[in-house]
C-alpha cells in the first residue's frame, strides 16, 4: 500500500503539519516526516523529490509559509501527486503570500493546494488519493465521513435541546 | 485503470475545462464530461457525487466560477479525491471569489485546488493520482515532464542565438 | 405569521448566530435553530432545504465560515428568501473567503448577504421580510429603529456635555 | 400584492439594473423605476425612503457603484427590506468599493446584498420576499427554478453528446 | 476665524476621533464635537449638514467605520470641505470597508480622506484649510512642523549615540 | 482670492489631471499647472513645495500613480493643504499602490486624498477649501451642487417616462 | 567589470525582460540572456545558479510570473545578489501571485524585488550594484538620472506653455 | 571595502531595522544607523541622500511603514543601490500600504524591496551587493548559507528521530 511523505520548510511548521501526520496514522497509512527547505537545503530538496517515487512514496504532502516554494519545487522534480499546505507564518501578509505561491503554479506542474493551515485536509486528501486505488482505504474514508456526520448530528441535537 | 469524471457548473465553463479533458486523453486515460450545477441541479449533484466511485471513477475534476460550490459539495458527498478548478467568470471579482470558495474548505472535506483557470493542471494532477498506483501512467507523466523540459531547452537556445 | 429558521454549519458558529435568534425573539417572531453542515451532513441539508417552506418557515437565516457553501446550497434547494451570514472563523483569510463564498452567487440563485459576523442584522432583515406583509411586525421595526435613534441622541448629548 | 421599487444612483446604472426590472415583470410583480442619488439628490432620497412603505412598496431594490451609499441610506430611512446591488462602475477599484460600501452595514440597519452587478438576483430575491407571504409568487419561483434546472440538464446532454 | 465641527457615527469612535479635537485645540481653533449617525439618526445628519456653514463652521471632520456613509452624506448636503476619517471598527474587514466607503466618492461630491484611524491628521488638515486664508494659523502649522522635525532630529541623535 | 497649483508626476498624468484644472476654471479660480516629479526632479519638488505659499497659492492639488510619493512629499514641505489624486497608471496593481501610497500618510503630515482618478473631485475640493473663507466661491459651489441635482432629477424623469 | 545574467522562466517573458537587457547594454554592461524554468528545467536552474559567480557574473536578474519560484530558487543556490522581476502573466491574479511569490522570501535568502513588470528598473538596479564598486558605472547612472530630470523639465515647460 | 547606511523613518522602526545592522556587523561590514524622516525631516533626507556615495557608503538600506516614501526618495536622490524594507506599523492596512509604496517605483528609479519586516534580508542583500565585487565578503555569504543549511539538516534529524 502507498506510503506518504510529509515534508515542510522549517521545524516551526511542525505544529501545523503534525495534523497531516496524525490523520494519516489514523487511517493506518505509513507516513514519514522530514524537514526540507527549498531555500536553505536545495540539494536535499533535489534528492528527496527526484527519488520519492523510487523510495516507495505514492503521495507527497509539502507545507511552507511566506514565499512558499517547497511544494512547487517538489512538484517540478517528482512525478507523484504533490499536496501543498499554505502556512500562515509570522510576517506573512495575512497568508496571501503562502496561498498564492503554492496555488498559482504554471501549466504543466500542478500542486494540489488545500486551505491555509489545512494540514488535516492534506492528510485526508493523501488518504483519498491512496484510496482511489485501494478499496480498504476508501472504506476507511467513508467511515471517517460518517463519523463527521454523526458528530454534527449530535451537536445539532444539543443545540435544539438547549433552546 | 482509473477513469476520470470532469464536471462543471455551466456550459460556459467548457472552453476552460476542455483542457483537462484533452490532457487526460493525451495520457490515454478514460474521461467523461458532464454539466452538474450545484445551484441549479442539486439533485443531479447528489446522484452524481454519491455514486461516482461506484460508477468506476477514481478521480473527479470539478470546475466552477463565482461563489463556486460545486467542487466542495462533490467532495462532501464522495469519498474520491476531488480536484477543484476555480474559473474566472464574468462578474467575478477578479477570480478571488472562485479561488476562495474552492480552496478554503473546512477540516474534514478537502478539495485539491489548482490555479485560476488551471484546468490543464487539474488534468495532469488527475493523471498523477492514477499514476501513484499505476506504473504505466507514472511513466507517461515522466515522459510528459521530459517534453516540457525539452521545449524550454529549445526555446532557451533560440533566445541565446537571437541575441 | 412567518416563522424563521436559523441554521449554521457548526456549533462553533453559535456564539455569532445567537444574535440573530435573540433579535428575532425580541420581535416576538418564532425561530428555530439547527446545525446543518453542507459538507458533513449534506443529506440533512437537502431534507431541511427542500421542506423548509412546507414546514412553515417563511425566511431562512444561514451562517457559515471559510468556503461557506451552506447559505448558497440552501438557496439552491428552497424557494424561500435565504439570508447569508459570513462568519470569520479561525484559519479564515480575514473573512474574505466566507464573504465571497456567500455573496457572489450565480444568476438565478440569490443569497441576501449581510456583513461579516452580522447575525444581528440577519435577524432584523428576516423581521423586515416578514414585516413587508405584516403590519404588526413592520410597526415593531419602526419602534426598534426609533430606539436606535434615541440611543444615539442620548450618547451625543453625553459627548457634548463632557466636552 | 407587494410592489417593488427599483432605484439607482445614476442613469448609467440602468443597463445593469434593468435586469432586476425585467425579472420582476416576468413574475408579474408590479415594479417602479427611479433615479435617486444619495449624493446629488439627498432630499429626494429622504422623501422616497421615508414614504416607500406608505406608497405601497413592500421591497426596495437599490443599486449603486463606487462609494455606494444609496442602499444603506435607504435602509436607514425605511422599515422595508432593502436589497443592495453593488455595481462595478468605471474608476471603481475592481468593484471592491461598491461591494464593501453596501455589505458592511453597522448593526441595526441591514442591507440584503447580492453579487457584484447581480441585479437579476436582486429581482429574484425581491420576488422571494413577496413569495414568502404569497403562495402564488412562491409557486412561480419554483417554476422558475425548475426552468433553470431543465436548461442545465439540456446543456449537459449536448455536452455529453458532443463528446 | 473658522470653527471646526468634528462628528462621528458612534460614541465608540470617540477614542480615535478625540485626536482630531485635541490637535485643533492645540492650534487654538474652536471645535465642536457631536455624534451624528448616518444610519440611525438620518434626520440629524440632514439638519447638521445643511446648516453647518450657516452655523459658523468652515470645515467638517467626519469619522466612521464599516460601511461608512457619514462623511459622504455630510459632503452631499454641505458646501463646506469635509474631511473623512476611516475607522477600523470591530467586525470591519481589516479597515478596507471603511477606507473605500469614504474615499471612492463619485464625481461632484469629494471627501478629503485621511489614513485609517488618522484623526490627528484630519485635525491638522482642518487647520491647514483654515490656515490657507489665515496667516496666523498658517504660522502655527509651520511651528508645528518644525516641532516634528526637531523631535526626529533628537531621536536620531540618540540612535546614533546608542550605537 | 486663493490660487491653486495643480502638479503631477508625469505628462502622462495630464489627461486625468486636466479635469481638476477645468473644474477650477469653471469656478473662476486661478490655477497653474506644472509637472513635478518626486523621483526624477526632487530639487524642483523642494523648490516648488517650500515656496508655494509664498507664491500666492492657497491649495495644492498633486496627482501621481504607482508608488506615488509626490503628494506626500509636497505635504511634508509645504504648510498648505495638499489634495492627492491617486492615478491608475499602466503597470499599477489595479490602482491599490497609488491609493495606499497617498492615503496612508503618517501622523503629522496629512494628504487630503480623493478617489482613484478623481481629479474632478480634487478640483471641487480645492474650490471648497477656498470657499470655506470666500462667500463668493461658496455660493458657486452651492450653484454647482444644484446643477448636479437638476441633472439627476431630469435623468430620473426620462427613466420613469421611458418605462 | 561585472557581467549580468538575465534569466526568465519562459520565452513568453522575453518582451518584458528585454527592457532589462536593453538598459544594461545602454550602460555598456555585458549581459547574457537565458531561459531557465524553475518548474520545467530544475536541473538547469541548479547548474546555472550554483555556477553563476564562477562564470563571471556579479548580479543575476530573474523574472517570472504566477507562482514565481525562479528568483527565490536562484537566490537559494547562489551567493550573488539576485534581482526579481514579478511578471503579470495571463491567468495571473492581477499580478499579486507573482509579486508575493518573489517578495516574501524567508529570512536568510533575500531577493531584491522590483515593481510588477519592472524589468527596466531591474536593469538599472543591476547597474547600480555594479556601480557601487565601479566609479565609471556610477558616473553613467548619474548621467542617466540627469537625463530623466531633463526630460521631465522639458515636458513641464510644454505643459506650462500649452496652458 | 564598502560601508552601509541603515536609515529609517522613525525611532519606532528601530526594533525591526536592528536586524539589518546586526547581520551586517556579523559579516564585519561597517554600518552607520540614522533616523531620516522623508515627511518630517525632508532637508535631512536631501542632504543624506545626495551625499551618501561621497561619504563612503556603497549601499543604503532604508526602512519605513505606512505610506513609506523614504526608500523611494533616497533612491531618487542617490546613485547608489537602495534596499527598501516595508515595515508593518500600527494603523498600517496589514502592511500592504508599506509594501506597495516601496515596491511599485516608476521606471528609472528602482528600490530593491525585501519582504515585510524583512530587515535581516535587507542586511544580507547589502552584504551580497558588496560581495559581488569583494571575494572576501562573498566567501562569508557562502559560509553563512552553509550555516543555514546545517541548522535545517540538524532540525530535520531531530524531527525524524522524534517520530
Amino acid at each position: 500500500m502507498g506510503k506518504v511523505a510529509v515534508v515542510m520548510g522549517s521545524t516551526s511548521d511542525l505544529p501545523v503539519m503534525q495534523e497531516a501526520v496524525d490523520i494519516l496514522k489514523g487511517f493506518d497509512i505509513e507516513v514519514d516526516v522530514d524537514i526540507v527547505s527549498a531555500h536553505r537545503t536545495p540539494e536535499k530538496l533535489f534528492d528527496f523529490s527526484k527519488n520519492a517515487h523510487k523510495n516507495g512514496y505514492s503521495v507527497i504532502v509539502a507545507g511552507a509559509g511566506g514565499a512558499a516554494h517547497l511544494p512547487g519545487m517538489v512538484a517540478s522534480l517528482s512525478p507523484l501527486p504533490v499536496i501543498g499546505v499554505p502556512i500562515k507564518s509570522s510576517n506573512s501578509i495575512d497568508g496571501w503570500d503562502s496561498v498564492l505561491s503554492i496555488l498559482q503554479m504554471p501549466g504543466g506542474v500542478p500542486v494540489a493546494t488545500v486551505a491555509l493551515n489545512g494540514a488535516k485536509n492534506a492528510g485526508i486528501l493523501a488518504a483519498q488519493i491512496i484510496g482511489s486505488s485501494d478499496q480498504c482505504v476508501l472504506d476507511k474514508i467513508e467511515v471517517y465521513k460518517q463519523g463527521l456526520k454523526e458528530k454534527v448530528i449530535k451537536g445539532a441535537e444539543e443545540v435544539r435541546n438547549k433552546k
